[in-house]
């Protein structure tokens, strides 16, 4: 179970803020978006929308945490949460409406990976939890996406967790890792507690622990003969391929089968190349090569077209740690408040920046198909509509203005996850995810390539904004 | 509590070989290093042993665990562990001796972190876990020194939740960020775990969910008097800061005051000088300017050099993932073993890359001072010994050689963690922690700024090494 306190300080004063000022109940709408897809590429993969149901499935402040907060000081020594506050947030339970982009959808800048309706103080209590899950399990899957795509279908392991950052860092990104595509992670935990299949052999001490490689191969299958993969670079890559081929046909002798080797060091490409010779002519034309060492999509995709006869590809550090692009630029902001008189009042936060603009409304996102790929996502207002030939102003630089006719299907992204803080969204297995994530990306790669995709503010939505743009620059400048 | 399960497959199926062929009781000894500095600089402080103490004091295998390893299946189909296995597993209990160099430690290349004895299963098993933890806290603590040396003594605050590697990529990063030198953290959940000061005040949310800036300043200074800190740049930061006076203004009449301002956008250098003079000019020299948005030591050191007026330093996303350099590259290695007889035969890993050649022995860090600053380290073993004039050969590539005689004091590094499973280290509190770092760290960049510190073997280490290198080449070769 994940705490209410794994949040910011902020979000708890504002709630106060708004506690005392009686706005904690009107109905807000918040959405959580990303302004930039990750490692110079066109495309996201979503991810971390389980864990966001088991966060807010399971979101109260116990006793303990009250006793906490009650202590808390503001800087000149007062406590800085009264006690009718601090029993108002312990009979508080979740009551918000919850949509989202199921994960392993591909999804881009600007639109909303989740949209959260409900009381003010609620959105906002549970934005820093939120973010965080989103973020970083849509960063991972991702990366995962894209080495497996530089893999082209060969089997791409995650064997992360030693420099992830952190416990969760590794567990929650071997989640993100399958949904992106990996066959396995060597996380044992990751493996019990998200129903992933878990892969792994042995290490460079296991051959250390030994008087010598032979005796450690040895060894190692005579004990291990169904699972037997050798690391054969402790010492010296060739003469360690030969000690396994060595043991390969004691294994063979006896029925059972070597089923691959590691390369984890040197020029993987070269030594790959000549362990599949040397292989090959020993008849262990099904003797698997891994290779493992700093690996990413960047190496893996040189590695194959260099010829290398990598068959399997074990993927650490770089990609569990999302090592040249570690965070996805994740934000969540306040779109819509009712007023006291019930009437919804569209909110934005200005910038010199255009892209840090927010959107005002409340958001639905629209994909248009033709003949099955997705051709361009129109972000809607639900109380303005969309209309069946839409206009949208794409989000680009150019502002380009775009007509929606020729389309043979669309769907709507966003789908209820929370009706009234009760959870409505069909259970479906990771697995179920990870195959929508693949079926999804080998689609749009395919289409698009690394073209920009577009995605456009549908028109009434786009004026919409312009006007508040101008009303808020007034109001304020007014004062 | 942690689950013995966060660990790598392959230290289970290792850990079973060694079991079966009776090797698991076997006296070993593992040391965790890492090989860089990370962000290029000259120094590393270690953090993570006060999580890694929760671990081993709590590592065993429940039920659950056993029930999910029993179920784990070998590629073709049999069970990976025999019930024998699993039944020694669920008794087993941590017996290891634990020596670590304490966290807040100014540390090097090469240098044991920690060094685990004890039986060679036990030491396989929790190497996964320790690594993780290890790396990461150190990897945040050196980036949070790093941050904060920049801040020239200004506050520096830890606000990067929201963007980090997963839950505990927050709460560990929280953890470490506060030894590294940060003055608190925006995390709830990390405040109340490891008691480090919560901070926050509003964000933009607040200011868009009421009509215009200036009633939502107002509001915010009403709710919360002796905790007033106004972000000013939702709609244009001037005009917010000037917002930010007449309620300044307002506190004051009530006897309260305006405790600060953030800026969190633009040019912060320029707005933070404008910002200065507006509040100077209304008497609120007192008032705090706070900055945040993409915040590193690069930048606050280049808008410190440009003459910026801020005073308190809130630091994210780039703290939190270590964005530049986002992996230490900690490994764990197998440096002795005895043989069925007792006696301890030194082990080693080779490799073509001398950097990633591994250190046989036993080893301790011995650290001599002049005048009460650290100038060397030497790496000795202690079966070995080292003589009062001791003399090493250094980690670099020029292999220079050293004898260390005027010196007036020393210290081993190493101090016992656990004894035969039980934890001996005496309770230290984090703020005791995070005072070391900061004393180590001043200590240590005073006299040593940019300059590489000398790390070397100490040379009956040396040679034994160099005889080792040339045993296991022939072993194997000879084969």
């Amino acid at each position: 179970m994940i705490s209410p306190l794994l949040t910011d300080l902020y979000q708890l004063t504002m709630a106060y803020g708004y506690w005392k000022l009686n706005l904690h109940d009107r109905e807000a709408v918040f959405h959580q978006i990303f302004r930039k897809n990750p490692f110079g590429g066109n495309y996201a993969v979503c991810a971390g929308l389980g864990t966001v149901i088991e966060f807010l499935q399971n979101w109260h402040f116990s006793e303990d945490d009250i006793a906490y907060l009650g202590h808390l000081k503001a800087p000149d020594g007062t406590k800085l949460f009264p006690h009718e506050f601090l029993m108002y947030l312990k009979n508080l339970r979740f009551t918000c409406h919850v949509d989202a982009i199921p994960e392993g959808t591909v999804v881009f800048p600007h639109e909303p990976l989740l949209r959260i309706t409900g009381p003010l103080l609620q959105g906002q209590l549970i934005e820093s939890t939120l973010l965080n899950i989103i973020n970083f399990q849509t960063l991972i899957a991702t990366k995962a996406s894209r080495v497996c795509r530089a893999a082209q279908g060969d089997t791409v392991l995650e064997f992360g967790m030693r420099r992830s950052q952190g416990l969760d860092g590794a567990l929650s990104a071997s989640r993100a890792a399958y949904i992106g595509g990996c066959a396995a992670t060597s996380n044992v935990l990751a493996g019990k507690r998200f129903d992933i299949p878990v892969r792994g052999t042995h290490a460079h001490s296991w051959v250390t622990a030994f008087p010598d490689e032979m005796q450690a191969f040895s060894a190692y299958a005579d004990v291990m003969p169904n699972n037997c993969v050798l690391l054969v670079d402790t010492f010296d890559t060739v003469l360690g391929v030969k000690h396994a081929i060595e043991v390969g046909k004691k294994l063979r002798a006896n029925g059972a089968k070597l089923r691959g080797i590691r390369l984890d060091s040197g020029d993987m490409t070269a030594l790959s190349i000549k362990a599949r010779e040397l292989l090959d002519a020993a008849g262990f034309q099904e003797t698997q090569i891994i290779a493992s060492n700093s690996l990413d999509e960047y190496v893996i995709d040189k590695m194959k077209k260099d010829g290398a006869k990598v068959t399997v590809w074990g993927v650490g550090t770089n990609l569990m740690t999302a090592y040249d692009h570690p965070a996805l630029d994740g934000v969540y902001k306040l779109s819509a408040l009712r007023d006291e008189k019930g009437a919804w009042q569209y909110k934005l936060k200005i910038s010199e920046q255009p892209i840090k603009i927010s959107n005002p409304g409340i958001h639905q996102v629209r994909r248009f198909f033709v003949d099955g790929v997705a051709e361009i996502d129109v972000m809607y207002d639900t109380q303005l509509g969309i209309s069946e030939a839409p206009e949208a102003t794409l989000f680009d630089t150019s502002g380009t203005h775009k007509k929606i006719a020729d389309y043979d299907a669309f769907v709507d992204l966003l789908v209820p996850v929370f009706d009234r803080g009760q959870c409505v969204y069909p259970d479906e297995t990771i697995h179920a995810i990870q195959k929508r994530a693949k079926q999804e990306t080998d689609l749009f790669v395919n289409a698009h390539q690394q073209k920009h995709y577009p995605v456009g503010l549908e028109q009434q939505l786009f004026s919409k904004k312009q006007t508040l743009i101008a009303e808020v620059i007034q109001a304020n400048e007014l004062f």
